[in-house]
């Protein structure tokens, strides 16, 4: 039985899942949907670019569509809208509009007796089970996520829009002495520059204030005012050369206490450390695409996120082989 | 709502379990039961203890059964047998019977309309389920378990049973080389002896040839034959001054490729430092017994684990709650 699968948008999420997709042989990939012209579309693996347009005939041609959008304008319009015609799963990653998009997504599936699965990933996705499964067994005590070594995205971008900057590249660091005294059970309390400082590599345009440019990314609300902040001024084909890939990752770290007078402490560190942030992301989204299927296989409709999902239903394997070989 | 636990066995575990529910808001311990004469159990928090004989009385006065045996002996025959009469947890760990224990649990269960978990803890447990998770998302890779460092009681216990040995401990220690072999991301091809080695610290009887205890030590097939072994003789006092603890702890790493041309790498790692080893697995164990209290309130019956329980059942946070702080 092989579950057939769509992508939709075909940035470096979309083609991560076209990659994945080959690792899993019980999952084919039928198209990929963009909004692009489809004879301008070149798909890594050959398979064919079909336009949104056209999307509806495909209705019965694909178990699960993989919507691969961004989350800021993108996935708070596509979900709702193709989960009337399909099984979805998205990634969406805006922590504080979790709630809101799960009930458009879960009121519009339900209305079409299909399901969803949203915010695979990461973070939100396997950090968020890490601090969900810590919690439960240790209920006393204390959640801290770190970011990185890693390229934000969402920063570069942030930076790209200053006057004078051709192109830009951020990466988050979390701060070590932050991580070892919260490793040894402490549970200090950390402000945000406390736990990460942020690096910025920057390729300005000819003639521009180079300290107009430092000054304005050093002191932006929100993104960088917060942190301890280093910019360097590097040329196109250093940037180019040096920071052309997308690597992440973290650690969701919880320790805590138990015993009738709370005298034993307890870690637990959830870490990972990633080549390519949008491909760690793809698997992680190929395998919530399983889950659906099965859902749907039971019946089920409505939203759905990695919370709900029973492990076993996202591996290829039997419930026999995974108590056999996993647990 | 107030899910009312009992636990059957009163050891180490057991008394991990009695601590761990009062942290838990949603649970009420209602009694412990065991082999012994009630009258002599005296309780950490002064919960009754009652005889097993009288443990039918009980059902309906408690929702889930946590179930406190050993693996050898007692879980085989328990949990297969409570099961008629309660929803059950146990901690069931000997891995390559695991089968047989779900077979026998889940047949039972069926048949007297109950839910079962079995196996919940660390390992199996928590790093089963790291295991999973990591092995959906990077299908290409290869997982690599360390243990420690921490006491192994199986492996301290067959120690006490060789002739002139008055007590005993021993630590199973992963060889650091060969974690960070790990995860390097090279996927090297490990011995039992490259993983970890064994620390044994003994108590001998006076005038016990210590020589002969040594050698029988570092030759016992099985548990100490196959790593390297060191023996460490030490006074009583020493024992129990400064090995008193069950401390334990470990690693699930799994590394694993993606992208085109598996170009890029990947490293997933959990890991858990533990002050006390029953009070971590009983953490698993309440927790599960919340997700079988939901299972049952579902109408379902049978055996599960861990791979089958939705991550939201283990908590007591409602749904909206967890997408909107954990997630």
């Amino acid at each position: 039985m092989t579950i057939r699968i769509g992508i939709l948008g075909y940035g470096n999420l979309g083609r991560g899942v076209e990659c994945a997709l080959r690792q899993n042989e019980d999952m084919e990939l039928v198209a990929v949907f963009s909004r692009r012209d489809p004879e301008k579309v070149k798909t890594l693996t050959g398979v064919k670019a079909v336009s949104l347009d056209d999307m509806e005939a495909y209705k019965d041609k694909i178990d699960v569509m993989i919507i691969c959008g961004g989350s800021a304008t993108d996935l708070p319009v596509q979900t709702p809208k193709y989960v009337s015609h399909f099984h979805v799963v998205d990634s969406f990653d805006t922590h504080a509009k979790i709630p809101a998009h799960f009930s458009a997504v879960d009121e519009a599936a339900k209305a079409a007796g299909n399901c969803a699965v949203i915010s695979a990933g990461w973070d939100p996705g396997m950090f968020s089970l890490a601090r969900l499964y810590s919690s439960v067994i240790l209920p006393e005590g204390k959640d801290y996520t770190f970011w990185g070594r890693g390229v934000s995205q969402g920063h570069s971008d942030a930076i790209r829009r200053i006057e004078g900057v051709l192109d830009a590249r951020q990466y988050t660091v979390p701060v070590e002495e932050a991580v070892a005294q919260v490793r040894s059970g402490s549970q200090p309390d950390l402000t945000t520059r406390e736990k990460h400082t942020r690096e910025c590599y920057v390729v300005a345009a000819e003639g521009a204030d180079l300290a107009r440019i430092e000054h304005e990314i050093k002191t932006m609300p929100n993104y960088f005012a917060d942190y301890d902040t280093t910019v360097h001024f590097i040329s196109m084909e250093e940037l180019k050369r040096d920071h052309a890939g997308l690597p992440h990752g973290g650690s969701v770290i919880r320790t805590g206490v138990t015993g009738l007078d709370k005298e034993h402490s307890h870690v637990i560190e959830y870490s990972i450390k990633l080549d390519s942030n949008p491909e760690f992301t793809a698997g992680a989204l190929v395998a919530s695409a399983r889950a659906v299927y099965r859902l749907a296989g039971e019946g089920k409709s409505g939203c759905f996120t990695m919370f709900d999902l029973p492990p076993a239903y996202l591996s290829a394997k039997s419930p026999e082989e995974l108590r056999k070989e996993l647990l």
